[in-house]
């Protein structure tokens, strides 16, 4: 495709010479003559200058490389579109396999498709254009939105509500028990019925193994526009607001509150019963043990500022040179006092 | 049901009017007028005054708050057996699916359910009373104690051994090949056949997608009424007590030796070969490398007692001022030093 | 078998009776009469000094403990061997179970296995001796070499290519779609298409329930005799290097470079476009945050150098009484000050 066409495609502003073909998009290592490929951080500027690609996509603030732009206010939102100029997901033929077990009483829309093997429960309710790849259970009284997609092995459990174009990456488990129990008086955990349910809004994403239980009463709510990575774990009862990014191996207790365009990062663990504010982004492994207000950067375990926790770090290094300092200054401070015989107040 | 009655069942004291009718259980927050709901940690309490709640389940030291209450020693217990009277899990019936695979050398019991898509592997037994939900595989030689249930994809490899009442959440793998090779002289890994078994006793749970590796030789144990969250790491040769908790994503290194009544919060890393007294707590994140005293709050990475812990935390955030300070100390006591023309005794 | 007749197989030196005869394998606790044992850790000496077995397996410096020895300069390997004299896994006979639902045009060689309820998708090739247990996805375009085993419940995905003899445990996803969203300006995430693929190279184990996602643009590659443990991530665009292991529930963020014969112990966390040294080893909950050198030995979130995390970490429960004693000193030095009407030079 002509450069001048992909530039077009992505309404960015061409740079250079628009007549030369396009074969492929690449990252800037691997990527070679007839490439294009991206610069959207300024730290792979180095890369950007050695790279073989024949065209790049780069934002409004890009010094000139010697080769042709497409420019972009929102370079790696083009980059994404990019991909999808070379790379398309292959069809499927909607339909039902003949494996496919359907209940009578289940409903399904439009261009529905169901894999060999998938299992689908009473009274569940599949809107148009739904795509349950192989081996997935679908329990009863489910609910699906249009477009929505669940690859291989995923498990909707009973009365799960799922909105609309969502994603489920393979065996994916939603409205798995919450983890609740009531310690008896011989110190045994006596198992709390969880009669909930787990409600996933419009355009969501859940990564691969990854489990949201549903809540005791009422639901766990995931919604709008939130992405969820593999293997992460959404306790009973948690609400994770809008457009928000729960990273691999992120791990919410009971009853948390997230906010709207939160980033929890990789391994970032929250304690029960927080609210996380609108915007707080928690570096990975984070350990957030108090409620944080809105747009705070966070990290450590327990969670504090950012800035801080980076200039603690440094130091965490030099404690046991520090420890030994002051217990040379006490002694010498002791010393010091002994010869002056002074006393400091208390 | 009228509120005197849900007292009689749950054998509390009814305080206020018995006679009101209860139409459902809700939280404090959720709760509309004809529900009970139930205040049992005291930093609820302000939930608890503006609650719409019409009776409240309630501990033996809840001050009056101008609604009926129905006292219990145990209220979080009496919620636990409250939320049944409302919600009761729909009956399944007993049955072999048709799509089932079951070995003719395979051994059921009475009133076994098996879902569709399950495999039940040669000469695995069966008590009564189990039920197998939907795409389940139980490999060979297995045995599963009366009233278990596996909800759908679970896995249970070769030689497992499971107790009675069991609850297996989706996706849990039990049983999988330890973690264990030993190094070539080239580098290489060499792969240790993992020959022994796990056995679960009576009454545990196991979380979503949580994983326990069979010993190298004999077996890795989870004892009688212990409780596993979701996406929990179980290694090869671990013995986890009685009645203990490991909350979710905790990882056990393999041969780790947890005591009965032991909690692990969220993230809790354990190293291999260790053991963990009876009743120990470590707060979530905590990262176990050496062994614990039976009792010991602890937390931390590696973990100390969780009172110092909790007050070293609040430090850390001062010790880039608490470097500064040290520096200016050394300076002002060398000038001071130097002034006196007086060295400390070393 | 006799004593001298294992000696022989393991090509060990043999101290003491070769008589007799060892009818089992079990660790020093376990061992009863007949039994063989090993010693791989002077750690243990105390445990081998009790043990009621027959005979070990040691190293070469060894001393003598009163009962035979099988010597050997790698007496953990020889172990591992010796597993397999006594326990050896079931045969499966070769061939495709009826409800296995093969794609015409996939291409499986000869001896080829595949359990009931798998599914093989459009264009897979598979090789000879493979083995596909019960219950496994094969995605099409998939390739899979001679040799490997996929337990059951494992799922590749569309495009991935795997080597000879690998092992993937139950409930493994491989080539899941890779975390990749760009940012829009109403502050939603845009899905990038995951158009890469996954490539396992030859004698890699995958755990089970861990998951190893697919490349935006080109391969995550696991190189060869790499071991993972269960519950690990793998994120999108990683090269893992040979020989190395990661451990249960260590989670590798996007585009990280992991060397050769590197060892990252449980929970580590690695944050994205990271190069990590060949033999590089990081204890326990490790984060990683920055790249790191060949051969070191790190520890702690952030990382740094372990002998000084070791001590660091001694020092952590010691802060509180560290701060008490800076603020004493420097209101001891204030009042020396005073008395001295001496300032420090700045």
């Amino acid at each position: 495709m002509k450069l001048s066409r992909i530039a077009e495609e992505l309404s960015g502003i061409l740079e250079g010479d628009g007549d030369i073909d396009i074969l492929g998009v690449s990252t800037l290592e691997a990527a070679n003559n007839g490439d294009i490929s991206f610069l959207t951080n300024s730290k792979y500027m180095s890369a950007a200058k050695k790279t073989a690609a024949s065209a790049l996509i780069v934002g409004e603030d890009c010094p000139p490389l010697g080769l042709p732009f497409v420019r972009h206010r929102n370079p790696y939102l083009a980059f994404a579109k990019t991909v999808e100029i070379f790379h398309k997901p292959a069809a499927r033929k909607p339909g039902l396999h003949p494996t496919a077990v359907i209940a009578d009483s289940a409903v399904l829309g439009k261009n529905v498709s169901v894999g060999a093997y998938c299992i689908i429960g009473e009274d569940v309710r599949i809107e148009d254009d739904v795509e349950i790849r192989e081996r997935c259970t679908v329990h009863h009284h489910v609910k699906i939105g249009s477009g929505s997609l669940l690859h291989s092995g995923v498990i909707i459990r009973e009365g799960v509500v799922i909105g609309e174009r969502c994603v489920f990456q393979n065996n994916a488990v939603i409205g798995s028990d919450g983890f609740g129990y009531a310690r008896q008086e011989d110190g045994g955990w006596y198992k709390i019925y969880q009669a909930g349910n787990v409600i996933i809004e419009d355009d969501v994403e859940v990564g691969a193994g990854s489990t949201i239980d549903r809540a005791t009463l009422g639901s766990t709510v995931i919604s709008r526009g939130t992405k969820i990575d593999n293997l992460v774990q959404v306790g009973h009862g948690s609400v994770v607001g809008s457009n928000t990014l729960l990273c691999a191996q992120v791990g919410l207790a009971g009853s948390s509150r997230v906010g709207n365009g939160v980033i929890l990062a990789g391994q970032v663990g929250v304690a029960g019963h927080l609210t996380i504010g609108d915007g707080v982004i928690a570096t990975a492994q984070t350990g957030i043990a108090n409620s944080v207000e809105p747009n705070k950067l966070i990290s450590g375990s327990p969670s504090y500022d950012h800035k801080t926790w980076l200039k603690s770090s440094l130091i965490n290094a030099k404690l046991p040179q520090m420890y030994k300092s002051l217990k040379e200054l006490e002694k010498q401070v002791d010393a010091i006092n002994k010869t002056l015989n002074v006393l400091p107040e208390k």
